[in-house]
């Protein structure tokens, strides 16, 4: 974007049916083409995907009314019926998400709306109350729990709010380090505009090109600097919500005690009880320096000790992650390294930004050395660095391939952390296997808190049957594991439409009901994104 | 309490109408006499207070059949309608409380009930929704927003549920550096659980001698190592709750986007919505070795300044608090130092406690310093740390004497810290002057966050009218100066039914709806807690 005019329309959009800029080549590496056969056997290639010409998708259930009636809260020109539009809008970035893309016969919202205020977001809600028309609101779009897929509920259609429209650094106090972002801002827009004033936001998670400020706030998202900044949600000092019977303007104060922090019931909603519109966030100066260091353990649960003990010390690095012997290995052949891959176990990178970065790395240093940590220098972390959005572009590239990939992530307390990576990875082999079908999976640790730490997986699969169907067995069985084995149902990704069965378990019957309560208090007619969160039951 | 039996009788009860040790004397120090009659005029000495043998209460509205029931849940011998338990148990610690607590004709639960499991909670919910019977939730009793008032709302009659009996060291996960204390436990109890196992919590709130880890959960504390260790919400991981309508067991790992945090609903929530009976917090090894240092500054906006880059830094001391000019004046006179505290401004004390001491005390130093600073020394902190947790005592010894003495506190972000503590001082002055009562207005500041701080008042006047109606009034049109100038109506001390009138402007009508639609699922008869948090109104 250029923030002189605010303009968000230079780069064009996402790929519909992948990740990120379509103007760029996602190929397999080399090295990566000859490990895959290694790893999973042989693979068949999939039929070719759909073009976006070809996909049919059903005909809008909008009447010319619902259209003018829409039209009126926004513009004509902001609502937005074309195929395009639609299937752009019909779905998130998970594998099933990419999957189904390929095939010739979809789903898509009714219509694409695109609010350009709060107001008018407030209009949109009042009048799709009336009109019975569920709204799935819509920011980057890189959801990967199924948060953006067109149900309708009880509601004649669906509409996709999309919210890039709400764009803009609303205000900046350089005295509190606090800014106001509109809920439609990109990662890199958001960093662009504090930028120009010396600030940054600092939240960098995989989906950081494309997705919004609101859908951090809305998803509970966390970032690759956690270890520095921390989560998303403990940047939020307050935020804006639109909600179909009534506005909020949450947050009054940096520390309160006035009742329960309601602000935290709208972090993690995903749009259930209404669309935040604006978020109020902690900032920091941009750092001036930044520090490398990579590091080798003998293996996962040596560097886990080492991560640990850097947590509960405290003041180390701004991010710090670990990468299991599957995962080392695979990131080392990556880049040619297959050799070294193999006579090395864990290895963890450390980034340092900002102030103090000699003690905390001298510190950090005598933690991860006292672990059995060897530092490895810089280019190894840079190297992480480098890469470290583009994870996503490498899945589109195995999966047109015919290899399966997808991620998963939990947490749990740092007691429990080799128990539940364990169940989660015997699940995952398990279930593949079952399908006949070899996979390869991987972990790391890249969000800890002194007491306990993220586990996220990325699992390769050489899968010969309908994978989507085979996945929806697989993940179903490791969701089963997280919960029997005191995992959370996501650590960062968000519960969406596929975790919500799992949800009840988590949060029990009672906070079940508590959530259906707040939803029925604010969205009546029950309009706001069917099926999210809290999964739908026979009535709906 | 002695730890080999879980016994918490060793020590006497808290003062029936006055702060703490019942065996320890509160009288004023000569310093302060001297004083007083400087800054207040002469003042009158109230009438002699009730003795607890006199006040007279009423009749208990519980009939034996209602008696029957809720000793079925407990035990005959924990259902108590005795006139001293009664009266100990109608009431909080705020100066309204202490100054009608002086009165012979007093309200009063029409029993205590002492509830031993979470399961006898839940039993004791259940039966009291059946029988139409209000229950207050007590814990310390040291609320100062009038949460244990004993109001029925539209119930037939009220108990106060005594949650003491739920005392104890539930787990300790030593890996994870994570606790489970019964909410029962007060504070000096759970230090010296953990300490057994080289633990500490590090929530040290004025009230720390009397007040519940479930009170700290339900109020949104804040202590005064919170600059090291954050607000008690920051520390509490999971919860477990009994409600009248179902059981929850929240808080399942270190980070989540499992939704909504439900834990957060509950803190905060000060037992409209149900009953906290465990805590799981975050732990950390005691710390070995601790360093006090004074500061002095010209005044309090350059002190604020250095508090200000010190929170925006981080890294920075355990404790730091900023008293202004008013504050440190009456602070070094009370230890006989008048001369010394006219020459001076503005005092911070800092304390650090646990590793790298030298290098956060240096890095606070130079902050400290380029905002116009100078050392002082160890020994005025060290005072501070000596009669840190005396305050109340000393309200006590003041209000025998005629002063009127009350604290009231708020926060905001630091670049309206000077806004707000104007309209506050000045609605405080301008509030007793209209009553003909001189005042002294004194304000630290005594928790940072890198976007703002909290603020906390001292008043004491010469009230020569009714003072319960006068304060009143004043405070009154303090909230009100409070919500006009962009502050939260209470940092740490809660809503109670004394703040609830405010809530609604601070959170808005639709902030409410959220509130009472939680409780309406929780709590459809209405027996928790009325009036507390959610003002009542007419129907009520």
């Amino acid at each position: 974007m250029s923030p002189e005019d605010g303009s968000v329309d230079d780069d064009p959009p996402m790929r519909w049916n992948g990740w990120g800029d379509p103007r760029r080549e996602s190929a397999l590496p080399l090295a990566v083409r000859t490990l895959l056969p290694l790893l999973l056997g042989r693979v068949r290639r999939p039929a070719k995907a759909a073009e976006l010409g070809d996909v049919d998708i059903p005909a809008t259930r909008l009447t010319e009314s619902d259209i003018a009636g829409l039209a009126a809260a926004v513009g004509a020109q902001h609502v937005d019926v074309s195929a395009d539009a639609r299937i752009r809008h019909s779905r998130g970035r998970s594998t099933p998400d990419l999957l189904r893309s390929r095939a010739h016969e979809q789903d898509a919202p009714d219509a694409v709306v695109r609010p350009g205020t709060h107001d008018e977001v407030t209009a949109v809600l009042a009048i799709a109350s009336d009109l019975a028309l569920a709204v799935i609101p819509f920011g980057g779009g890189t959801s990967v729990v199924g948060a953006l897929e067109p149900q309708r509920g009880t509601q004649r259609a669906v509409v996709s709010l999309d919210l890039r429209r709400l764009t803009g650094l609303l205000a900046l106090d350089e005295i509190s380090a606090v800014a106001v972002l509109a809920a439609g801002t990109t990662g890199p827009e958001a960093e662009e505009l504090l930028g120009a004033h010396g600030f940054e936001l600092g939240h960098y998670p995989q989906s950081f090109r494309y997705a919004t400020i609101g859908g951090f706030a809305a998803a509970r998202s966390s970032g690759q600097n956690s270890a520095g900044h921390g989560r998303f949600e403990t940047m939020v000092t307050g935020i804006r919500v639109a909600t179909p019977t009534g506005d909020l303007d949450l947050g009054r104060a940096p520390g309160s005690a006035a009742g329960p922090d309601l602000v935290r019931v709208f972090l993690g909603s995903e749009g259930i009880f209404g669309v935040i519109t604006e978020v109020r966030v902690r900032v920091h100066p941009v750092p001036q320096s930044r520090v490398f260091e990579a590091w080798s353990f003998p293996d996962f649960a040596a560097g886990a000790e080492g991560l640990r003990q850097v947590a509960q010390h405290g003041g180390g690095p701004t991010v710090i992650r670990l990468s299991d012997e599957a995962e080392t290995a695979v990131s080392l052949a990556q880049v040619g390294r297959i050799g070294k891959a193999l006579s090395r176990g864990a290895s963890v990178v450390t980034v340092y930004e900002g102030d103090d970065i000699a003690t905390r790395r001298e510190r950090t240093a005598s933690l991860l050395r006292n672990a059995g940590g060897t530092s490895s220098g810089e280019g190894d972390a840079a190297a992480w660095r480098d890469g470290r959005f583009d994870g996503p572009y490498l899945r589109d590239a195995l999966l047109d391939a015919g290899v399966f990939c997808e991620t998963l992530e939990t947490a749990t307390t740092w007691s429990n952390l080799a128990r539940l990576r364990g169940a989660i990875t015997e699940a995952l082999r398990a279930g593949f296997a079952e399908a006949g079908a070899k996979s390869y999976v991987m972990c790391h640790v890249s969000h800890i808190y002194p007491t306990g730490a993220s586990l996220y997986f990325t699992v390769l699969a050489g899968v010969r049957d309908d994978p989507l169907e085979v996945w929806g067995r697989v993940k179903s069985q490791v969701n089963d594991a997280i919960m029997a084995s005191g995992g959370t149902i996501s650590h960062h990704h968000g519960v969406g439409r596929d975790h919500a069965p799992w949800l009840a378990e988590e949060i029990g019957e009672t906070g079940v009901r508590i959530l259906t309560a707040i939803k029925r208090e604010l969205d009546p007619q029950g309009i706001l994104n069917p099926g999210a969160v809290i999964a739908l039951t026979k009535g709906d």
